[in-house]
């Protein structure tokens, strides 16, 4: 039996904003012990992010590391219509994704003490984003 | 309970082909309502893409991208058994990856308006892939 | 019904390390026919990687990818704090994933000929990694 939410984020510009807190609430919520949790984000422009979570200097760093993968207002692109961060932010959801799974053990995800989810933003103005949380087990 | 499907894609050429409708056709037929779809693609060498699915210029430039993380014919591959895009292949499937999973509800994938799946060929001749297809719910 | 079992692996140095066998053998305990198997680490400077299985040269040339994506030491980071690789691990686990979903069919994964289960570590120094094995179905 699956248990499912959704909810939405109002994000200001590109950067990651944690969201471990709420996955985990509705992770309780669902009443499964052992399984998995899926966490989808319903956009090709944003991603949804598992990484370190104690130093915000390792998401700077990562936005350095997407911005050379994928520049904004490259030359070659051939998709700008909403702006030089409009493909910018298509190739930085390929490579990071819009889908996440994490398992469940005693009710409770099992990520490790420096593991934290973010919704990654990728463009630089405001958005509303959906995600949907998919409980299994 | 698990619903398996699955099926062979004849690809001519590197490049994204749409597999959104033989998913949904896949889901609609396991009868799950809510629950998690996967896609997986059995070779290292083509990838399975969620991406943008209004103009087809995204998918060049994702290949603009690709090309530069993992170039033909590269002068430090060891690997080049089968010919200059053999390592790039298999460079340009790990960064994408060869497995997805997609939310269900209401008997459907939660797709946003502008989401598709691709298969993503990143060999440069042609190739049969093997795709299975796992809803659970 | 989930089933999961947790291990630990020992890593000495940076690069892949086969784990295919060692989740096969979970999944035959598991008992499931149909499904899903998760395999998650839970560590942010690692990765579970789903790549080619027979020319050990594939994954030295993916090596070679990634440290062109995130290098040891680049003068752009500003997390360093345990050293040259320390952000260069973070960087590599984002591109590659610490989560990996492979379907199962007949009891078995249903990976093709080519493809291997890897943890690949991304410090230079020995680390102990604890992952996660969940099965659904």
């Amino acid at each position: 039996m699956a248990y499912q939410q959704s909810f939405d984020v109002r994000t200001r510009k590109r950067g990651a904003s944690e969201i471990t807190d709420v996955i985990a609430d509705i992770v309780r919520e669902s009443g499964v012990v052992t399984g998995l949790v899926n966490i989808f984000v319903r956009h090709t422009s944003c991603s949804v992010l598992l990484t370190e979570n104690a130093d915000p200097s390792v998401r700077r760093d990562l936005e350095t590391l997407a911005a050379r993968w994928a520049p904004d207002g490259d030359a070659a692109y051939r998709h700008d219509d909403e702006g030089p961060d409009d493909m910018a932010a298509h190739g930085r959801n390929v490579l990071v994704g819009s889908s996440l799974t994490i398992p469940l053990g005693n009710g409770q995800m099992l990520l490790g003490t420096w593991q934290g989810i973010y919704l990654w933003e990728h463009r630089t103005s405001p958005c509303r984003r959906q995600l949907v949380v998919t409980v299994v087990g």
